[in-house]
């Protein structure tokens, strides 16, 4: 029988806020059994950009990632803040190892090639390094991603850091039972992005068809539940969305996701 | 028998020359056998340091490093520095992975607490994690070391890289064979610091004493030297100070140091 995993992201909201960080890793320290965490950036990045000039541009709600601007992006997600979260993971005893894509080939992507945009250095996952994954983790590592990856051509490239994570989820559920949590600042999927009481339980193929058609759910929740539709059909277990309260508190409300 | 590994250790002339440092990586990969890259910084946290309005303060040849220079200091060494040699050796075929000493508790130091200088953000190397280290190593990994490391409290701490190579290989040594080498900018240590070709072949403890009494070995070499004797006593088999190209040329001209 294949043993549990879970990866979970966190996003920007609790990069940002010190206070709900420490709160987050420590009780993801607590979590049993093995791990993975997958962090976004924040509005570091953002911040650094301007204090030395560059202006970020963005395209359907991404960065276009020009050579300067995937500097920043490794120094601030690769150097300052994953490795912040390791030391304060260690602090908690958890035997966390900061990771991009290019360290050990874990996640090779390659550079976006899109018709009409250029997005500069920005990179889409394509194959996950599951057998040196899988031994790191039985060395009971528990892996910490930033969005940063690699074309193994010594080209660091940025990626979507919800994509790393299901990527991840898919590849270690080839040997592992994976649990996906996508942690935000809301309790759930929102019925009503108004109301926070409106989160949806539970969304299948059928309903998540629906609810776009509606128009209920929209703009950034459209990739990130098509990555999660798309990370069941290749073997993830189950999928949770909601604030990350829910990882400590097993009755907290949040949306699950099945096909 | 125990297997041999090579600690190589690499300074800012290299890591400030895009060329050179390809020249290396390439040359680097190519080395048999286990290996264990350690880099410094370069000139590129003293540059983002100015960009962003910090001043960088040294005291006798050492950094003083408050919370804003630890934080470029991550950045650069950790994210930028770090993460680009790691794709480049990727590209060369090497399965490199970078760490900071926080990373699977690898290095862990203290904050130093020097009587009367304040150095900040600064620790002095107390352990090394050479379990997990083997472990990481006999999975074909070479591990790449930036000179940042952690107290296991949370809190990263910048460290001389000439220490972290040092003390890495004298905790390697209770399980592998280990070699040591310095590069720099010079062919050797030199007995006239400006002459090129007074490259001394071999120091030994009372040749290291006469020297520093002549004069002719002082500053920034007096440290390097310390920690190649202390690594020398602790179980290191061979120093070897010079210019990179030793690497590919047993025969180019460099300083062996023995007990």
């Amino acid at each position: 029988m294949k043993q549990q995993l879970t990866v979970i992201k966190i996003g920007g909201n609790i990069i940002d806020n010190p206070t709900e960080l420490t709160q987050f890793l420590s009780d993801f320290s607590k979590i049993e059994g093995y791990k993975v965490l997958v962090h976004g950036g924040g509005k570091s990045a953002t911040k650094m950009a301007q204090s030395v000039g560059l202006t970020p541009k963005m395209v359907d709600g991404r960065r276009i990632t020009d050579a300067p601007m995937l500097d920043i992006a490794v120094m601030i997600y690769a150097g300052q803040i994953n490795k912040n979260v390791v030391a304060e993971l260690q602090a908690n005893g958890t035997n966390a190892v900061g990771f991009t894509g290019a360290d050990g080939n874990l996640i090779l992507s390659e550079k976006r090639n899109h018709p009409t945009i250029d997005y500069g250095f920005v990179g889409d996952v394509k194959k996950i390094n599951t057998p040196l994954l899988q031994k790191l983790i039985e060395l009971d590592i528990t892996p910490v991603f930033c969005a940063i990856t690699h074309d193994k051509n010594g080209q660091l490239l940025n990626t979507n850091a919800d994509t790393i994570a299901s990527e991840l989820a898919i590849g270690l559920s080839e040997v592992f039972e994976v649990t996906l949590n996508y942690c935000f600042e809301k309790p759930g999927v929102l019925y009503d992005a108004e109301d926070d009481s409106s989160v949806i339980a539970q969304i299948d193929s059928p309903l998540y068809a629906k609810l776009k058609d509606e128009g209920a759910i929209h703009s950034g929740m459209i990739p990130k539940l098509d990555n999660c539709f798309n990370s069941l059909s290749k073997g993830v277990q189950k999928i949770k969305i909601g604030h990350h309260k829910m990882l400590k508190n097993a009755d907290a409300v949040c949306t699950t996701i099945q096909l």
